[in-house]
């Protein structure tokens, strides 16, 4: 199935306790629709990008299939930048520089043949923005996940809301939604946020790993316990651009297979972090991604044989 | 098979946003015994008690077969007193009172009957104490499972690491792990934990769960996500003596086991949470028990079938 991608495609640079990456690839849409592309053939980028930005990296992406019709290219411009710094436990990151640059004015506008996509991931964007993606598509498809952060409900609420009510599902991490839903238990957290539209909601806790709500039933997946992070930079962009492209690929929606989208985000997102950047995502063979998805399994498989309480 | 646990059995009281307990009954030992109690019928308890302790709650204890001949009920004095206050997300606490009272000199002596037992819990206690138990046993048990924590690391690490030098498992928090190793990455907290001692390692993350580590493998326990948890005190102890006694019944002391083991220990600290005290734990019906272990099963089982990914 097709799945529409939208989200930055940008420049970052990143100081982590192992080193520094200068002007090196990123932003959602770059994370993601890689990471999709595991998937499915049908990846369509939506995003914009100033004159500045490789055309290798463009090259590297439409090798693995990513449409880039909606990508848009803005002449004399530069394309997206954000800085950051990791602290040494890699869990809280410091913003150094966040250079809007195109992203000020970016208006994404669908190509038709994107209009009848029956997947549609909305990365972290101004929700706005996400509506108007929405808005743009001939017929409702069958799932839209969005993506979004603090940054949103702290200023636009309002907005976040209306988008939030029209999608599917939600992906954001365990404090955004205890900000978003007012209350601190995530179970009750998720029925709030369940209550404001969408079918799904998936709690994305790091190093703790995640959880999938529906209004009846709640899944705990682990995240792989790993020796070291390099950079965690992209890591929920590939969870959730792999999460999309699973569902798009398998084309089916249940809560038992939106289980299994979440441990193909989870896999995937762990070599992410394993090198700067796309790197690692580039290098990655199917052979790998396989082996890794069994450590799942083993990571947390139990049968409870010869239980006898009293 | 014989279990002998060894920790405090006190009074406790207990500020939570929903309310306050004042001198309930407490203590590493009583939870935990009363936890192994639903797995074995061989619990044999050692601890120490003032006058002023309940009669009731030890004709309780004999009643699910505690064996109380290792509990030292000193005339005249007062039982060890913790009041504490938890923050309004439950996660942190502070400590209001610390009366030791009958700790100060607490000297575990073990009854001839115990000390032949195959399984023996160490409760959190000063680290010297712990290892005086392990000096009177007969024979070197099949398995000792060691619980501690934070302050002892602070004043006597020394004396700790003597003592984890001769266990097959330590139970600890994540904070604990990278206090007592010095990683921050649990991987190689875990690494060099397995280097002083113990065959394994639980690293218990409160609402995320347990980490299992072995030389070679390790398995993530979920938390059962809760929409409200009344009282975290004793959910550590609980899951510890559950932990304990599901593998003093089955007698399987393989990795395997310890994945149920833990799923056990898990499944009864969710009820521990719910009440004040010890009282949800003697209201609990193995028809509880057993349902909410399957809640375990179906809150983590997924199959990756239909995956594809290129």
């Amino acid at each position: 199935m097709s799945l529409v991608i939208v989200g930055t495609v940008a420049f970052d640079t990143i100081e982590t306790p192992f080193g520094k990456a200068d002007m090196v690839v990123g932003g959602a849409a770059l994370y993601g629709s890689i990471a999709a592309s595991r998937y499915t053939d049908d990846v369509q980028l939506v995003s914009v990008i100033g004159e500045d930005f490789p055309q290798s990296e463009l090259d590297y992406m439409a090798s693995r299939g990513i449409n880039q019709d909606g990508l848009q290219l803005k002449k004399g411009e530069k394309s997206f930048y954000w800085s950051g710094r990791y602290h040494d436990n890699m869990n809280k990151r410091d913003t150094l520089i966040t250079d809007l640059n195109v992203l000020e004015t970016f208006d994404p506008v669908l190509p038709e043949s994107y209009k009848t996509a029956e997947y549609v991931m909305l990365g972290n964007l101004q929700p706005d923005v996400q509506m108007r993606v929405i808005e743009q598509m001939n017929k409702r498809p069958k799932l839209i996940i969005m993506d979004t952060m603090n940054f949103w409900m702290d200023i636009a609420m309002d907005s976040l809301k209306k988008t939030i009510a029209k999608i599917d599902v939600l992906t954001i991490n365990d404090e955004e939604a205890r900000q978003l839903s007012g209350e601190y238990s995530l179970v009750k957290a998720a029925a709030k946020i369940l209550d404001m539209g969408p079918t799904y909601l998936v709690i994305k806790k790091g190093e703790h790993g995640a959880l999938l709500f529906d209004k009846n039933n709640v899944f705990s997946a682990p995240a792989l316990p790993l020796a070291e992070v390099f950079d965690p930079t992209g890591a929920g962009d590939t969870f959730a651009g792999a999460f999309a492209g699973y569902l798009a690929q398998t084309d089916d929606i249940s809560f038992e297979n939106m289980k299994r989208a979440i441990i193909h985000g989870s896999a995937m997102a762990s070599f992410c972090v394993e090198k700067f950047s796309n790197e690692r995502l580039k290098s990655l063979t199917t052979e790998e991604l396989n082996a890794r998805l069994e450590t799942f399994v083993s990571l947390t498989s139990f049968d409870l044989v010869a239980a006898e309480v009293a």
